[in-house]
């Protein structure tokens, strides 16, 4: 294996994530089918997945992706799969918008217990604008404002997760001493946005801090990241794109004074796998005819922010004003328009494939090619792996494709660590308020 | 059995609930020990209790109850215990003053859907003023003004659970329609506390609507227990207060246009279980024995409101001001005092051992006396179990008290349903935007 191995995450989709992959004859779905993503979350550990990762949002709709129409609330979800699970990490995504941080800082340290250091927090900042009707919430911040709000929301829930020394429970029976006093600090965080008193309630987690993701790529997304993310999810299109995206971003990692092999850039790729190039092709083609060109449209006009219904399909994307809102989002479909020149039509197309993720077809030997190229060129650590639908298109990656990458030295045989950061090849931070204890 | 069967939840505390429970011999403990509330969750599914009830707080510190210190935040908690069990109902608390409908009513149903129909929801206000110091917030609400928001906090969350109709997944491959647009409700609530528009984006529940408990027993809690509470916990110390309550809150669900038997009733108790009525005694003796005198009375303090630290303890309860914060709660105990004219020295003792609920110590044939006597007299449903420390004082409860019980044809001997609301003989909350099917 090679000194660095390729990172993989699972990205788990109850619908899959082509739009109309539930509906091919093989696919089974159901954002609420346990048995299904309890058998997907084996099949991801036999193959030695670095982590699940389970996106998350906060409304929904008929027009909604299949897997998101109703699905699972990340962290019941990951909770339950830690008791199926041993040893592949649980990464959930949740809000920094729309949360309180003593909330998020005790969800993920109870999950990061009662899997035994192998939970993950994915924090995103909500791009949605009409989230906030569900929060009681007048306006939705703009764009900046949020990664404002992230970064001191973060600063919070670390700091809680440092309130109790590693070794503070003593449970001594004879003296009565249960916790010792002197091991227990209490924040007194009082910041622009928030004011957390703390001391946070559930102990140090294992990993002393979950794993933190970082999804946004717009420039205050990567500021964030770059000073205190360890991974990074990321939608990158081309080799190009992918390479100068990951060697920027790890350059602001040098540049915040940290090991830029201490942040883990994984963009997504949507394997289409087929037993020879013209089956994937087949595939691919199928799973487009199944799209429903008013869903996809509608779909495709949510995440540029913009409605884009009236345009001919078969023209150019129009010029759309710029959208605070959904920056890093609308940027990444507009860019690759103009640069591809795609009609309104193939940009959908790609968007009712993966959001605008890479999409790679072939077979198990050309995906396993597409992956290693991005990896040895420096433009990915790893990926997060988006199946077009479940289960037989991820139990074709772990089959198929998962023992070229092994052979060619890329990817693991067997988990390395007890924790994700572990396996990862992450530190464990230390406690900012206690040192660390003489071996 | 008896027509109806006693109803009993087992209130899980991982240090036990007396407050020094944790240093007897046999008591294993941990707010966090996995394993050891696993083996507690299968001790209560084997003797076939209706639920596990899991407390919760939001404020923490050294001078906490040990089981409360550090602990597993219920829902992630629960979502485990739902994969180690198949029959049991989970209820966690959860509060409607620090929280967001959406995020309740979301957490709440995917419970039930991982479950199977087993989620409860203690629906409580946070009576500690200092929780506000740990979510931004200037000021803790007046308890009235608790009640107010939980009352419309509970109504935003029962109106999301029927987002969906039941049937409302289609799945149809060869149509394309995955879920049927109308038979999703959007709720577009505005009320005077909440703006909360929907639809859930979690299906709805197996149970239609989660089981919901409420934990005050002030008017105002009272009030929203006979409006829309399936479940009463409250702490009771003596038979003709306990009647009272009861009946009297049945009243009221009468009054509210309600079936008084889908309200259930359970007051707390603390069984001190010993083989002979001397053992048991001495095994309390031994447990009042190992409290802490100065943790005590700083406990005794938090539950009433006010600093006791300075008065004789071998003196009466002094006449304190009305604390306008944790009403039923402080009343309880000054009421306790004053009619059992207790000294600070035994009513600290009372406190330490189940914060004011009942304790009984006896035989197990004793002990079953103690449940049949209110049960009979209708001063309670059933019980909240509240063992002094695990795991063995609540298996000698499963193993020696409950085989009376079912001799004398007050419990089970085997789960009568699938869902909660069947096992506590409590009907399916009709959809109230969408018709039931025909059948």
């Amino acid at each position: 294996m090679s000194a660095t191995p390729m990172r993989l995450g699972l990205f788990l989709q109850g619908a899959g994530h082509h739009v109309a992959g539930w509906r091919h004859p093989e696919a089974e779905s159901g954002g609420e089918n346990l048995p299904l993503i309890q058998r997907i979350a084996a099949t991801a550990e036999a193959g030695k997945f670095d982590l699940l990762f389970l996106a998350d949002g906060l409304t929904t709709g008929a027009d909604a992706h299949p897997s998101t129409v109703a699905r699972f609330e990340p962290l019941s979800l990951l909770s339950a799969l830690a008791m199926s699970t041993k040893r592949i990490g649980l990464a959930a995504t949740a809000s920094t918008t729309y949360g309180e941080p003593f909330h998020t800082a005790r969800v993920f340290a109870s999950l990061d217990h009662i899997s035994g250091g192998r939970a993950a927090w994915n924090a995103v900042t909500t791009s949605y604008a009409r989230s906030a009707a569900n929060f009681t919430r007048g306006e939705h911040p703009s764009h900046d404002e949020r990664y404002a709000i992230a970064e001191e929301y973060l600063e919070v829930v670390r700091g809680l997760w440092d309130s109790f020394a590693d070794d503070a429970f003593l449970k001594d029976k004879a003296s009565g001493t249960y916790v010792r006093p002197d091991a227990i600090h209490t924040l007194n965080h009082e910041g622009r946005y928030f004011s957390v008193k703390g001391p946070l309630n559930v102990s140090r987690p294992p990993q002393g801090h979950p794993v933190v993701i970082q999804a946004g790529s717009s420039a205050p997304g990567q500021r964030l990241a770059a000073r205190s993310a360890d991974m990074v999810f990321t939608a990158q299109q081309t080799l190009e794109e992918g390479t100068a995206f990951t060697q920027g971003l790890k350059r602001q990692v040098r540049e915040a004074g940290r090991n830029p092999d201490h942040l883990l850039v994984l963009p997504g790729v949507c394997p289409v796998i087929g037993g020879t190039e013209a089956e994937a092709r087949a595939l691919y083609a199928e799973l487009q005819g199944g799209i429903d060109p008013a869903a996809a449209i509608r779909l495709l006009s949510d995440r540029l922010g913009h409605d884009i219904s009236g345009y001919d399909l078969d023209g150019a994307l129009p010029d759309l004003p710029a959208s605070d809102q959904i920056q890093s989002r609308a940027k990444l479909l507009t860019d690759l328009a103009r640069k591809q020149k795609l009609t309104l039509r193939e940009l959908y197309y790609l968007v009712a494939g993966a959001r605008g993720h890479r999409i790679v077809w072939g077979t198990p030997e050309q995906i396993a090619d597409a992956l290693e190229e991005w990896f040895r060129a420096g433009a990915a650590d790893g990926f997060n792996i988006m199946p077009p639908f479940f289960p037989t298109q991820f139990e074709r990656f772990v089959e198929d494709v998962l023992p070229i990458l092994r052979r060619r030295g890329l990817f693991r045989s067997d988990y390395e660590g007890r924790t994700l950061r572990e396996n990862l090849g992450l530190p464990r931070p230390e406690n900012r308020f206690f040192a660390k204890q003489a071996a």
